[in-house]
Order: structure tokens, then sequence, then C-alpha cells
């Protein structure tokens, strides 16, 4: 298929942009190098080297013998170039990676409020009426959140994908209705995705769009076979209290002798999904799209649950580091289980990837090989969801401590 | 009550404005005249001779010895500017008008479509990042719509006033839960409307912010007593096919001996308020905001529900005008029934002006006596809700024809 990536330069678009390639697709990335941009901004940067995106490109064309096209385009501000390069690729499928996706980021100013919700809503509404206005019929699928359903909502009921049979009470008995599931975002970056599924509706119903939702979890890992095979491919790795996930994190500081950094009692129970899974996820949605005048399918791209205190005692044990409890800089439950339906990516397929020691012990790997690039002042997070809550100290790690 | 009218040079910001002066409140308005510069763009204006707004606030300052001050500024882009009005202004209310609000010209082109989004998203994500940035604690009552609900969604029940309380099956039960009201829009416009409902529930719940949400049927009418206390101070007349609403068009289409135009069979059943309603509500729900803490307050802003084509009999009874039954230019249901709660404002005071034959009548001689500034070829709606639906060509006045 021709296949466009939008965001294809950034930690989930480079790894799928070459397994894509690798599949045999025809891969071209638009991508506005807007997450390099805002490292700038944060004064920090991937903890492994990434080459610029032409280096990665010869680099693949040489291991690979395949050419992936590159675009530096904003979609958010340049409708009329995307409208061209549109016509000009005639996709088959669009994966839409290019929104701003930290949580703590989008809360972190009212610039990074407006600059998240100005982003996101405009890349992907354009994307919409430029489809419309050029006839292409591309199958779009959507890197979403599980942050769009929030946490302990349904009680013991699993989340399910996308959409809730509820019973609505009328004069007449009660109506059974199947609904999206209500949003309950926790951050703007969050409520961004919120906003992105009622425009997946109203296209889809419209104008008969056919979209898919990839509601993902917290995405852990670095390399993919494709990512590994050279240096020059390498995947960024996220550390910093902005960008870096959750598991990443913690085996990052393991590394380097920092201790774990867990938010409140840690006890929030959060889906994850090995990017390896990520890469995969995407080839099986778009060889998998709904079909014209069907709502938009919503799939979640998850492979498992942990709490977080889980994950962190189990970096722990196996590494000998100490956990550190600090304030928690989000305004969410102290405590929360989840369950999560995956029976589409099962039944299509996916062998889930999920945590073993061999995995964590070659994050931790990739982690310990570059850290003499950390920059230890930016591990705490200082976004906080609300002016004026605490946010923890700068943490020594232990060798520079020794 | 020192308050900020966002969009307040409107059809319904501009009488708003004055009844709330009237009132005795400290008036403030926010507008970059962006209704009038799409006339430019359009090639239409309003019926009614409206003033520049300088000579309508100097108008006003002669004929009610009060100020209402002005301010030229765009929400969507001039976030900075708008933190330094809150600052300096303090206002305890501000009422959010400012966004696009005709569904067929949000469904013209790509370009309006994208204006629609990308102004009303921003304009109202800017106001509430700014309360939070300047802890400037006003209470906001924005201008939603019932096309939020969509119709005929929950079988013979009344559409609630914004939550909706359903039942969820659990593996232990059945939970009860009140949802937002699923959203249902049938245009840009209206979908933006939604996205805002998020916006709201967002910032309501993480920063405390105090939001009514004003869900609007069709308004009608033109002048209330204010805008009728000096032909200066008119209120503007839509009447073409983007801007025009329905039953001020068929009044407008009745004294120039247009045929009245419905679109599709006109079973559809709309909500509808008067004008002289709209500002008292207004006032009603600045008065009664909801507390900090609480989720947004959603109002149904309707006093009745109508068929369109018994609307438009009405008038050609009263009137001998010919019905034309025109191409509908929306993706909508031929028929439909609505029953809609307004409980809220009914409670709060609200005596609904209802639709009476002295109103009908005042509407029809507004459009009478400016007769000469229609322009015919402006009066067919030329929005599709998709590329290549038909729509109907000019029909001619009776007194042009003659």
């Amino acid at each position: 298929m021709r296949v466009l990536v939008l965001g294809g330069d950034g930690f989930c678009g480079w790894p799928t942009s070459l397994y894509l390639s690798e599949q045999g697709h025809e891969v071209t990335i638009l991508d506005n190098l807007s997450r390099r941009k805002i490292d700038v901004d944060l004064e920090v940067g991937s903890l492994t080297p990434i080459t610029p995106v032409g280096d990665r490109l010869r680099a693949w064309r040489q291991v690979s013998g395949r050419e992936v096209g590159f675009i530096d385009l904003d979609l958010a501000t340049e409708y009329h170039q995307l409208t061209s390069v549109l016509l000009d690729r005639r996709p088959e499928a669009i994966v839409h990676f290019a929104e701003q996706r930290a949580a703590p980021y989008s809360m972190r100013s009212p610039a990074t409020k407006r600059y998240t919700v100005d982003n996101n809503v405009r890349a992907t509404h354009n994307l919409l009426a430029a489809l419309v206005e050029t006839g292409i019929d591309a199958a779009i699928a959507h890197l979403g959140t599980m942050g769009v359903y929030g946490y302990g909502w349904s009680g013991s009921a699993p989340i399910p994908e996308g959409y809730l049979t509820v019973k609505v009470p009328t004069p007449d008995g009660e109506l059974e209705r199947e609904i999206l599931h209500p949003a309950n975002p926790g951050s703007v970056y969050h409520m961004t995705k919120t906003l992105d599924q009622l425009l997946f509706a109203f296209y889809a119903k419209n104008d008969g769009l056919r979209i898919t939702d990839l509601h993902q979890g917290i995405v852990w890992g670095t390399q993919t076979d494709q990512t590994a095979a050279d240096e020059r491919l390498i995947n960024r790795f996220d550390y910093d209290g902005d960008y870096g996930t959750v598991l990443n994190r913690f085996l990052m500081q393991a590394a380097i002798g920092h201790p774990l950094t867990v938010h409140g009692t840690g006890r929030q129970t959060r889906a994850f999904i090995h990017i390896k899974d990520t890469v995969r996820c995407v080839d099986i949605a778009i060889r998998n799209p709904p079909k014209a005048g069907e709502r938009p399918m919503v799939l979640n791209q998850v492979t498992e649950t942990h709490r977080v205190i889980d994950l962190a005692k189990l970096v722990a044990d196996t590494t000998g580091s100490e956990i550190a409890y600090l304030p928690n800089p989000r305004l969410e439950a102290e405590e929360n289980e989840l369950a999560v339906r995956n029976d589409h990516f099962l039944a299509l397929g996916l062998r889930p990837t999920t945590l073993s020691e061999g995995l964590l012990t070659e994050v931790k790997e990739v982690a310990a090989k570059y850290a003499d690039r950390i920059d230890a002042r930016k591990i705490i997070s200082r976004s906080v969801w609300r002016a004026g809550m605490p946010c923890a100290v700068d943490l020594v790690p232990a060798q520079q401590s020794a």
C-alpha cells in the first residue's frame, strides 16, 4: 500500500515507518520535526543519539534497499501543501501520529496548553477536510489514547473498544443505545484526543471517511528489529519529566543509580504496550479498515495492565534501586483498577509482547550505554496540573553523590 | 456586575449587550467584527441597516445615558491581548458568543469548515486558558446549541438539560451513571459546540472554572426594547441562505412575495426562542452561575418547538405566500419529533415569549420596511453537506416577475 505516516519522525512514528517499509508498503513521512524542536525549548534531548532525519533515511536505504520519503510539513497550518501531497502521492492509508503527545507538557504552561489544542485539533481537522476536498479515499489509522476513557468509571466492567451499550430511560420503557464511551480526560493532551473522536464521528457519518482510532496504552521499550539494524536508525528515548514514559524512566533511573520516581501512592493501574507491538498493531489496523459509511473503528492498542508501584518494585528488586515517593503533579485518584478489552487485535493475529526480564534488561542496557547523555536535572517532573501544586527537588544519582 | 460580552456586535450579542447594560451591568464588548466581514466575503448584508459599532455605542449613550465599552480583539489569535483585558477589566461574568454560528456556512467549503473549527475551538480554549492563567474568577455563560443533541436519539424521552442518566452493565449488575448527553452534531458548526462541551468539562474539573452552557434553539425576531429605541441601534437581520434562520426567512420571503423555501419535507421539528428571551436568559444565567468545582451547568435556552412545515403553513396562511419545496442540502432524517426540557429557566423566572401573530407581524414589517435592501439572488441556500448534492435555482419574487 501507499502509506503516509504523519509524525513519522517521532518515538512511535519512526519505528512504525520503518516497520511498514519492511512489510513492503510504500512509505512517505510527513513531519514538521516539532518533537525535536520542543527538545530545544526544554533544553533536553533524547537519551539515545538520534540522527537527523536525512541521515536516518539514507541509512535505511543502505540497510534495507528500501526508500522512505520525507516531507517537512506542518499539518496544523499548511493545509494547501497537505492537499497537494495527497493528490500527488494518492495514499491508500494514512497513519496519524502528528499530535503533541505528552500530558505533562500539555499542562506545563498556558503556551503549551494552547499549542497542544491548537496543533492537535487543527492537524486532525485539516487532514479530514483535505481528504473530503481531494476525494482521496485513504483509510486513516489515528493514534488515540487509553486516557480518553478515564479510570474507574465503569466499575468492574472492562473498558470496551470505544463504544458502550447503555440503557436510556424513556416514558415508554428503556431503550438500548450504543454510545461512544463517555470522555473522561485527565489532561489537556488527553482532552484533545477526546475532541478528535468527535471530529472522526462526524466525518465518518457525513463524508464516509474510513477511520480507525487506536486507543494506545503507555509505550515502553526503545528499539524494534528495524531501528536496531544500524546505529543511525536508533529510536528516540525520552527520559525527561515531561516526555519520558513511566517504565522506560524507571529503567533509565535504575541504569544511573537514580531513585525510581513514583508520583503519589503509585497505586494507579495503567495499560501498557511494547513499541514492537505498536508497530505491528498499526500495520494490522491499516490492513483491516472499516468500510465507508461505518462509524470509526476503535481498537484498544494495549497488551497488559500494571500498577505503577508494582513496576517500580519489579525494577527495584532486579536492580537494587531505591524508590522515591514524590508529590503527584496530576489531579487524579490515588488508586484505580483497570481492565481493558483488546479482543480485536488478538482476533486479528497480534501475539502480545508482554513484560519480560529480557526486554526490561534491553531497555536498561540502552540507557546504560548512553548514560553520559543524561542531564539529571531533567529527570524530575516539573509540570503540575494546577498552579502552586508541590513538586520535588532534584534527586542526585548515586554515581554523582558517591 | 462587570460583564464582558465576547462577540457582542452580532445578532444575539448586540441586543444582549444592550439588555445587560440596561439592567445596570457594566458591559464591555469584545468583537473582531468577523460577522460583518463574512458578509463582505459573501457579498450580502444585513436586511436591516446596521450602523458601525462606534455609532451604535454613541447612540446607546445618548439614548440610555449608559456607557458600553468596545475592544476589537480576535479571541482565536490574540491571546495576550485577552489576558490584558481580563486583568484590566476584572470581569465578574463573561458572555461568550464569539463563534462562527451558521451551519450552512460551516459546510460551504473547506475554507469555511476550517475557519469554523479553528476559530471556535481556539476562541473557547483561549478564554479558558486565560482565566486559569490570570486567576480571574469570572462566571462564563457560553452560547451552545440544541444541535449538540441531534434529533430523535432518545425516543419519547424529552431532551434533558445536558446530562442523561443511563444504566451501564457490569459483571456485578447495572451501574447508574450520569453522562453528558451523547453528541450527535449535524454540521461542522454544531460539531464545534460539542467540542466546546468537552473543553468546559475539563476546565471545570481541573481548574474549578464556573461555566454555564446555554443550548439555544433557533432564534427568531429582530428587535428588543433596547435595539428599537433608536434606529442607529437596530439589530441585524440575516436573510441569506447561509446565515438567515428559518422563521425570520419565511417572514422576509412573505414580505417580498418570494415563495417560502422549505428544504426536504419540512417535517423536521426544531426548537425556537425569541430574541427578547435570549437576552433575558443570558442575564438570568450570569446571575445564577454554578459554584467552583461543579460540572458545567447546561440550560436548554428554548421556549417552544415547531415543525418547519407548520411554520411555513402558518406564514403562508396569514400572508397568502406560496410554499416551495426545495432539495434538502443537509444530511438528516426527513422527519423527527422533538421534546425538550427547559425547567431551569422556567424555575429561574423566565416567562416565555412564544409565537404570536403580533410578533410575527413585527418581523414581517421590519422586512417590508427594508425590502429594497434584499438581493433576491442571496435567498436560496447554496451550501450543501456533500459535494454534488442538488440545490435549487433562484426563485423570483412576485413583485419582480409581475
